[in-house]
């Protein structure tokens, strides 16, 4: 027998965006990656003993006054000794960094970074006032991405899937953030330095001495690295005791200053402020827009005409006031946030579009094969569900929408994969739950979060707020319904428990069918039974006087229920991040001189669709371009001319930069080429049909290859090649 | 000679969301308005002094043993006075409330907002949790409005103007709100209960009292009156000392415990918080989306390849922390603006697309008629330029604009006027200044703001930041300049002025060409000169050895300045509102036996384009009620099934009261009644046809008259006639 325990608040709000589980659990997955490493380290103990005993060998023949060439033969030998332990060294060194590629990754990271910064896709806040941390604004073509993505988000959810959209503010009062668990909860674990007071996450610091002494101590011992590697792959499941005394234990010290750290305590992540003038309402800037829709449950339900299943979605910005954010664009103290909450009712998830999705393939990894220690694998979705992978349907719906939002995004599918929560990771009362997560330069990232949350924050605020978030299925005419009942007799509870009543009750009231009438038979023949109470963490002893459990008839026209939520979770800077590096590669200038960038962005997200130029500067060629881009303006395709006299490969080289698909190049003025960024095919189109052609294809009704049979190919030399 | 005043911070700001001070002007400009009112008030004085004078008669009368009849004559010319009094009271009641128009506002407000509350267009925030003053969320119908508005916003804005679209983060760092005023100036004036501490606007108090005063005291001597009329016209120009002065000799006190109130003092409106977890950053909710443009100015600059003029915009979340937000919708605490920054050469404002506006006419209220107690009329925008009432061509280019953008929204033009700021509205700064005002049941609600604001913005960040935010003009060839250098002799100044020296060499600094050279000839002549200082509120003596002024020849290759700023600035919530209303009107249903409510959006505003039901009940009729439903969806148009067993009468009312422009009957399965929502028309078209016909219509590319032509008319009777 058990009750609920109390945790309030669930996994995913602490993982999705905070923690990066993931790290944490290919960690668990692979315990077989240590052992090059582990022999490697005893390797070079042994190759260390042995120098130290030929040292000392050495010595004692010096001192014994034995012959030069002797002593010469020794000292060989053990200079050959030392170029062997320093190519064990530099073997221990690979294999920590993983063969090199760890650099490798960092260096394209800086490319496509370098990239993004120069061209103004993104740029660090309040730049000139040196920025803060954790603040990034979009410039113009990471704006217009942004927007893309949105737009993209609103019809393939929203308007395929008909969710009621709604908006709501930021600011928040603290009732509503209590009753979620985000005042209470929603915290990361910090440590002061002593003297100055600068701040710290106390697991990052705990993160960064592992990780440094496992790359730089070539001499610890195998057993001395295996237990650092244990720290990091449990480390967001330590307490703040535990890492207190972890980080007493290594004795690690402020890092700028040196000086000692204080115990760890909770920071709450939330932005706090005040809501009006008197300083006595208390407010915070959401940390998810989620709350938002649940508090409207009953007018949203209302607006549905009383039905369920039906969705709610918004697209919002969250804030998280991060203690010392790192990772660029993927820990950020102000995002957006794109979510989904689907109302279904819990005795039926079924999913009337399933069928639609079930056939789909693609990387998962289940559970069972992240405790094996196994890798992801392409799964078929209707098989995981029938095989009880997926816990229902309307689960797996939504995971196939999101395989096919992400990909038609430009999301390469074999960097995307499912990843379903481990049972430490998820709060007691989902019923199961997926991460979308995307392979980048700093591993798998978690980009949206699939959760079965059950019927948890509609009661919270039912609670909180005395009205009822319920949903009502009529009956066609009145059924009889046998109800259990279970009365405790609060006087006799209150004598035997005292301050623990309360716990007591509720665990009572909490238990189903099968723990009641199997308690109710224990007390009649026994008197009283032992009672295990979670929330109290022991097991009580209750007696026959203390409740009593019944079974009544009763005539019911309708089952009223609080519904399931299955809430999709998408965080869009991170997904467009991961696009970004996705979308990203290199390729050499004709001279072959120098590698030029491209972003090869399908034309769904590309911030631009299409540049126009003039061959040459030359009047009539530029009123031509003016004419095409006024034409693609008016059909809602965004355009930009460059009218500079730059060579056309150098113009060509800046719109790739830019991933821009395609570009018009006026070199006469009745038909133009139409080049397309990756192929770099052209082909010759007539001037009034550019805008058409261009507009079929951004948005998606024919691909680049139809238009390519359509019209004749430009077949001079391409201006780049 | 004079030098700047220290205001720092820009009129438009105060105005724009905060003080109504349309409803000042307007009191401006309606002097005469009052007139009835006036002589109403002295005629019912007078009535009461005769009642008065008659009364003491009768007394006298009665004293004196006048006859029966004599008496009796004298009551009844007595009790004739009191009804004629009783008269003129009601109709000084009516000339108050404006002949009962006020109350007819009221009811139709009330239309309005009942209509758009039960359908869910906007929720008050939190409902369950009795809610936040000052926040809405929009509901399904209102949150699509909003998504089409912003959407048309970028195509008719960033799109067809090629501007710079960016998104900045909504916390804000202090540094950036000091450089631009707000954490100094940014304030409301506030008294308190001084028992309870119960905060109210200073202003709202004082008006409240008169208006109150006004309405109810019809005894009330016409002078009286006349007072607090002034009182309320310049009631946002009123300081501090200036308004508790009012409140205390009124006797005003706490409307809700009858308490004395503190004096007035400033709150600042900005919603403050901590960034990370120190407590050492102070960080704000931005209170206008605009300062993230100009932050960002060099590198947008060079973005758009070191040329002038261009524009950058951003649409985004903004807060002000209200004292106590009235108005329903038209004054919150968080609202979304989309902001423009228009940089340009302060020495050519003209516009290349000026041509494309020019010939626009509208409402417009200049200066001169606000102060001559004229009213708006209809001016050709080109007229209002060379005419030298609109500043430059640039900033009526952007009215313009903004003129076909309302229009284009559904804002019934005649309720639209463009209001030139007084030149007391207008911080020193500004240009020009131009409101955007929408006639409401509110009264005239300024929701566009104009603004040229000149330099100031990048002048303010290049000071605080110390990057230098400017332009450069490259000259074919090096060019030989006459300078004006005016060099304050720091050590005389000091000497003579101490404390104020800052202030006066920043007003000599200040001088322009000749104010300067005036100077030197008469320090050359007396030796002494008198120079008023505005910051210091006074004129001191300048000395010849103080400073030195002379022209010097420099040889320049370019001209380096700081670019002007022209700032239109959408109060996107208080455009939809409006929108609302313009939109609302009300039709006798069939039957005649209700009105029925109609919101006659066009479609491109529409939150849902399109409603889709069968005729009956019937499993084919609804097949094809769900292809046609989908193939709207794949065409990105909003639409909405009704399969419930409801009338179409009843279903026609339902969605009218959406504002759905178009819905499609299914009466057959080859071919469908689509009916126009304001006209009832019908047409008939044929189900493979449906999708394509909506989205021209909807999309603007065609008119619902150019259909009516094409397609066969339904002449069986509408089902809701």
């Amino acid at each position: 027998m058990r009750s609920y325990p109390t945790t309030t608040i669930s996994s995913s709000l602490f993982s999705l965006f905070r923690r990066t589980r993931s790290l944490r659990s290919s960690a668990v997955v692979t315990p077989p990656m240590a052992t090059t490493e582990d022999s490697l380290r005893q390797a070079l103990a042994d190759k260390q003993s042995t120098i130290d005993a030929r040292g000392t060998a050495i010595r004692q023949l010096k001192s014994s006054g034995a012959s030069k060439s002797e002593i010469d033969e020794a000292v060989k030998a053990l200079n050959d000794l030392k170029l062997e332990k320093t190519s064990i060294e530099n073997q221990l060194k690979a294999s920590i960094s993983g063969e090199g590629s760890g650099s490798n990754k960092e260096a394209f990271r800086q490319a496509v970074v370098n990239t993004l910064e120069r061209r103004l896709f993104y740029i660090p806040s309040f730049k000139i006032y040196r920025g803060v941390a954790g603040l990034y604004d979009y410039g113009p073509p990471g704006c217009a991405v942004k927007s893309n993505v949105l737009a993209f988000w609103r019809q393939h959810f929203v308007l395929e899937e008909d969710m009621l959209e709604v908006d709501c503010p930021c600011v928040t009062p603290e009732v509503v953030l209590k009753a979620s668990g985000h005042v209470e909860k929603f915290t990361d674990l910090m440590v002061k330095d002593e003297k100055t007071g600068n701040c710290y996450r106390a697991d990052h610091l705990l993160k960064d001495f592992c990780k440094d002494k496992l790359e730089n101590d070539l001499a610890m011992s195998a057993d001395k690295a295996a237990e650092l590697k244990h720290v990091l792959a449990v480390l967001d499941d330590l307490s703040g005791e535990q890492l207190g005394a972890k980080i007493k234990e290594y004795g690690i010290v402020a890092p700028d200053t040196k000086n000692p750290l204080s115990d760890p305590y909770p920071f709450n992540l939330m932005f706090q402020t005040q809501i009006g003038p008197s300083g006595a309402s208390t407010g915070y800037m959401r940390p998810e827009t989620a709350q938002g829709i649940f508090v409207n449950f009953r007018d949203l339900y209302y607006y549905n005409g009383n039905k369920l299943p039906f969705a709610a979605a918004q697209i919002g910005q969250a804030f998280r006031n991060e203690i010392s954010p790192r990772q660029g664009l993927l820990r950020v103290r102000e995002f957006t946030l794109a979510e989904i909450e689907h109302f279904v009712d819990p005795d039926d998830k079924s999913h009337p579009k399933y069928s639609e999705v079930s056939s789909l393939k693609f990387l998962m990894f289940p559970r069972d094969e992240q405790m094996s220690g196994q890798s992801a694998k392409v799964l078929c979705l209707g098989d995981a569900v029938s095989k009880g992978i997926v816990n229902n349907q309307t689960l797996a719906y939504f995971i196939g929408r999101v395989y096919l939002f992400l990909t038609r995004l430009g999301i390469d599918e074999k960097r995307l994969r499912f990843r379903q929560h481990l049972p430490n990771e998820m709060a007691h009362y989902a019923a199961d739950c997926w991460d979308a997560e995307i392979e980048s330069s700093y591993g798998w990232i978690e980009c949206v979060g699939i959760a079965d949350r059950s019927a948890y924050d509609l009661r919270a605020h039912t609670d909180k707020s005395g009205v009822a978030l319920v949903a009502q299925e009529k009956f066609a005419e009145p059924k009889e319904v046998e109800k259990l009942v279970i009365t405790p007799v609060k006087k006799e509870l209150g004598l035997a428990f005292k301050g623990s009543q309360k716990m007591v009750v509720e665990a009572l009231e909490a238990m189903n069918e099968k723990e009641a009438m199997d308690m109710k038979a224990a007390l009649e023949t026994k008197g009283e039974v032992e009672f295990e109470v979670c929330t109290l963490g022991k097991t009580v002893t209750i007696k026959k006087n203390m409740l009593s459990i019944s079974k009544e008839i009763k005539k019911e026209h309708q089952r009223v229920f609080t519904p399931s939520v299955i809430e999709p979770s998408f965080g869009i800077g991170r997904i467009i991040y991961c696009l970004y590096e996705h979308s990203f590669y290199m390729r050499p200038s004709k001279a072959g001189d120098e590698q030029l960038n491209v972003f090869r962005f399908p034309p769904l997200v590309a911030p631009i669709k299409c540049t126009v130029f003039p061959l040459v500067q030359n009047q009539q060629y530029e009123e031509v371009a003016k004419q095409i881009s006024r034409s693609l303006t008016a059909a809602g395709i965004s355009n930009k001319k460059d009218i500079t006299g730059t060579s056309i490969g150098k113009r060509y080289a800046r719109t790739d930069e830019l991933g821009v698909p395609f570009a018009v190049t006026v070199d006469s003025t009745s038909s133009v080429t139409i080049r397309e960024r990756d192929s770099k095919d052209q082909i010759r189109v007539n001037v009034d049909e550019v805008a058409a052609v261009i507009k079929e294809v951004s948005e998606g009704r024919c691909q680049w290859t139809d238009i390519l049979q359509k019209y004749p190919a430009h077949t001079s030399a391409s201006a780049d090649e």
